[in-house]
Order: C-alpha cells, then structure tokens, then sequence
C-alpha cells in the first residue's frame, strides 16, 4: 500500500493532522498526582508518561514494540567538497549498519529498539541541488512512501535517523527555505569540516537558495528541491507515524530538518514528536526553537544515525517504568502531605 | 569490618585519594578514535566510557554488577515546619521501597540496578541543628561507617541516593558551611514548600550557621553539626567507592551537598563521580558548579531517592554498549576521512 498517493494526498495529509486522545491524557494525568512522590517531582519524566499516553490512546502507555528507522541517501551536491568523508562512506555505513558494527546498532540495541535500515538508491545520488532539483516528484513521492513504509500501526515508538554523507548542508538549505535565515545561520561543521569547509558549504547552500528561490515554497517542493532522498523518507516517515498514532522521537539537525518544511505548512506535525536530544551542530538548536522542541538530551553528540534519539529513546522507557510501576499514595500508605 | 575506624582514619582516607587507571584511560581513548563515526561525535558518551575505563581500571569497561544505595535519616530540625510532608513519610517511604512501589524502584529496575535500602535509625532523629549538633561524633563516624558498608569491591558502578524529609535544610546549611553564601542562596522549594515555608528554612540554616560557626570547618564537623545520618552515609559511601576503585553516580541537590564537606577539604574527591542530573532545585547548579561536575542530564526532576542518578545510570549503560559493541574503521572497512 502506498501511503501518499500523489502530492495532493501528501499535502492533504500534512493538512489534516490528527489529535491525541485527551481522555487518555487527562487519566495518566490524575495518575502522576497521586504516585508516591511530590507533585511534578519527576519532571520531563511525567511529561513524557502523559505524552506517550495521550498518542498511544491509553492511560497507561507501553512501549513494547518500538523500532529505529534509518534512511540513506547519497547527494549530488558533495561533488562541492562538503563533508570530511567521501560519499561512498553512506554506502559503507549501510554495510556496518546490516554488520551490527555502527553506534545505531549499539545504542538501538541498548533502548530495546529493533533496527531497520532503508537505503535508498544509493547508486543514484540526487541532483547537484546548486544546479537544479535535487529531485524529480516522482523520486520525492517515492522517498516520502519509502518513509511512510517503514511505519506500521502496532508500534508503540518509532525512532527515526539518517546516514547520508554530505547532509548537514542539505538540512542547511531546508532549514532557511523553511524558516528564513542566512545559509550562514544554519550551516556548520557536520562531521568535521574546517573554516574552509564551512565556506564551502555556505556557499552551495546560498547558491541553492538562489536557484529555488523562485520555486513555490511547499513543504513537497522544499524537500524536492533542497532534500534528498533520506530526508524525505523521515518527513513521510513521520507524517505516516502521526496518521497511525505512533509517537515519534527526532534525532538531530538532520533527521528535523526533513520536519521543517512540514512545520512551516503545519507547526501542528511536531505535536506527535520529541526531540532526543540537542546536537552539537549549531544550527540544531536554533531549528528545534523554531519547531517548538525542547531537547529531553543534551550530550554533545553530532553523529546522526538516530543515536541520539535512541539514548534518548531508553529515558523515554525510564519514565513509563515510574508511570506503571510506581504505588499510589493511597496503595502504600503514604502520607500525601500535610 | 569498619571502613573508618576513627576521625583520623576518615579524614586520612579523603586526604589520600587514589587516582584512575592511565593507562586504561590511554587505550579506551585510543578505541573511541578508530571506531566507526567520526571523532568526537558521541560527545559525552565517549567521555563516560574512557572515565569509566579509568576508575574500572580496564580499557573496555562494563556494567555486569552495578547498585542504587538509598539512605534514609530522621532530622530534629523538622520540627520547625520545613517541609511540604510530616517526618513519618520517611519510614512510609521506605517501607515503601521495600515493597516495590517508589520512583527509585521502577528507575533502577529499569537500570538495570540492584537496590540496596539503608534505614538509619529513623526512630532517633538528629537533634535539632538550629539548637545543638545534630549528631554525635561517633553517631557521624557509625553513619559514614554504614555508608561505606553498601559498598563492595566487585561494583562496577554505584548509585547513592536518599530519603529524610527536611533534608533540603540540612543540604543548604551544609553547602554554606562548605563553599559559602548565605542561607538564601542555598534554600529552595524542596519537595514543595511556598514562600512561607521557605522563608522558615532561611530562618533554621541562619542559626545553624550562627551556632555553629565557631566549630573547625572540618568535613567531619560540617556533616556532623549539620549533615544527617543519611548523609553522612552518603559520603561515607563515596569516599569508600574511591577507595575500592568504584566509580559513583550522584543523584541531586541533597546527595550532592553530602559531598560539599569532602569537597571543601579535598577538591579530588568529585573526580571519580559523575553528576547524574541537574535538579529543579535551585541550589543544585549552583552547587554542582563549586563541585567542578557537569550534569549529565537536566530533566527538572526534584525527587531524591537517587532517582535522577538511576536514569543517568541507563545513558552510562548506553554509552558502554557503543564503546564495546562498535566496529572499528578497519574492521568494517569503513572509509576514516578523505
């Protein structure tokens, strides 16, 4: 089954979102007022028990099949320089992704995530996006299906992550189209490029700005044009997580800003979403103010692959384990206060 | 066998503290830069796993043994009414514990630690610190001694916590007996107390600092005159662990003041201890910057129970499985950089 149709059916999609269940909400809320400890002790860790209750559609939330989906895609524009590795690394990675070798592998494991890797046409790098589209519609609708696939309605939890050398300038470029800003703002050193790295980077992003400037700025045109394949893939991925109530936890500049050309048509698509963590890269943390994020993490990690977002993801575990398990003041005779 | 056999045998232990393994620290250094991601990029999961390797004494650490000690004390100076809970919480809580039905349970369970309760004397409360002493010399040492025994060689890592209703008093006065500032800068909320209560918690730490000020400003009089069995215990565990090459996880503002006095006379002491988290507590980032630690995470829990130190506990878990499990650039062939 293909879950967007045609870009209409995309964009109806991201215009139509659903709403979590509010009764759900309102008991895991009476809940955490009466577990042994002062109220709103346990900070972000009730927030998150309500969140996951009010998505999940249960009082009480669980998370007992929960999955890292992460997409690969390899990019036209890293004939620039732009990325401390060469682009046959994405495909490397994907190896030592199926090998069980990469941090994903180890932090997916570590959370109680099952991995899943998509590799997406990684012999047919996208367009040199500082030349033209880095996609045809065609290959923008299937990315955002290939996304959409990788999302089934019995999860509980779907971690989502990328690995595509290169993209931290492309995530630049979807960042300004999104939300304004210089190319300057938004673009950093990814893996490890130098000042003159940087410059270059700044450089194809402005010269990507430039080209599309002209280009109605939609979500699917912004991702058809300044994306790529595995950024498309988690914005499907994460739209489709929403149409099926699966709560979605972003990893990090990259994997959001595959969010941010959604959140500028509808702000209203992060409801479903935390972020894992803040990242290094600078410009993460000014993307995840502009989506109304605040990071559950911050550990100074910039490796992308959903590894922050699934160190994250065992926090989120931790605190459905106090909402579950925890007595009531009344069920251990406790004095609630005095 | 008592760890501290005397005043003098406690306070030539903090004054001669080991140091960890360098050349364990120089080979997990070594394995985190040929791993596969680029240098530096799991932030401080990378920085957990070479300390750990340092205080385990081994360049691939583990977590196979690793335990939450909680505390539980009595505090005379309850009697002035600084706490949003009346003082018999304290037994409740515990028994509490011992049933299975608090924070801390569901926390360590989730960790993956054991937990150890350690009632002391909660039928004998200090004595109220705003008039006297709060304990007696030996009472202190048998508190620091109690601590120590929760502690065996064969942890890989140890979580300390606590519970005693009024202990956010105890931990401002022994912050400002130690670092300085006065009561108001080291007083908050606690559990839950409004303005008024807080402003009879400035009133209590005033005169335990006027009454007592006269004394040596030792660790062993600080914790004495205004510590807490539970938190003598606390940093009797610490100091302890560093002795047997343990490496500890702090929890909040209260396990983190026990530390306060040791650190004053002996800076070194935090440097086999991790920050688990920043508490909402006002006091505590104040209180983690004097001790030179970075907190791992900042979730706005104000528990106790050692409750934010058992989630950090599963990040350190996270941080092991990436430096253990992951293949190196030449095993996965992996390209390292252009």
């Amino acid at each position: 089954m293909t879950a967007f149709a045609s870009i209409a059916a995309f964009e109806a999609a991201l215009a139509d979102l659903a709403r979590p269940d509010a009764a759900a909400i309102a008991q895991a809320r009476e809940r955490q007022a009466v577990l042994t400890k002062p109220a709103g002790s346990l900070g972000r860790l009730e927030d998150i028990a309500i969140f996951l209750a009010g998505w999940q559609g249960r009082p009480r939330p669980r998370i007992d099949k929960a999955r890292a989906a992460i997409f690969a895609g390899n990019h036209g524009f890293t004939v620039h320089g732009v990325s401390a590795f060469p682009p046959s690394v994405t495909a490397q990675m994907v190896a030592n992704f199926e090998a069980g070798g990469a941090a994903i592998n180890a932090l997916s494991g570590a959370a109680g995530l099952e991995l899943k890797v998509v590799a997406l046409d990684l012999d047919r790098p996208t367009a040199d996006f500082a030349a033209a589209a880095a996609m045809s519609a065609t290959d923008c609708l299937d990315a955002l299906n290939a996304g959409a696939g990788a999302v089934e309605s019995d999860l509980d939890l779907l971690v989502v992550g990328e690995m595509g050398i290169g993209n931290s300038t492309a995530a630049a470029a979807l960042c300004a189209r999104s939300f304004g800003g210089s190319a300057a703002d938004w673009v950093g050193p990814g893996t490890g490029v130098d000042a003159e790295g940087i410059g270059r980077k700044i450089k194809v992003v402005e010269r990507a700005l430039e080209i599309h400037g002209y280009a109605a700025n939609s979500a699917f045109e912004t991702l058809r044009r300044v994306g790529g394949r595995e950024i498309a893939a988690i914005a499907g991925a994460v739209l489709r997580a929403r149409q099926l109530g699966v709560p979605v936890v972003l990893d990090g500049f990259i994997s959001c800003s595959a969010i941010a050309p959604l959140a500028a048509d509808n702000p209203a698509i992060t409801d479903h979403c935390l972020a894992g963590h803040c990242s290094a890269e600078p410009g993460h943390a000014r993307l995840l103010a502009k989506l109304g994020l605040e990071p559950l993490l911050s550990l100074g990690m910039r490796l992308g692959e959903g590894s922050g977002a699934a160190v994250a993801a065992g926090v989120i575990r931790t605190a459905l384990a106090a909402h579950n398990q925890m007595a009531t003041f009344a069920e251990a005779a406790v004095s609630a206060s005095l």
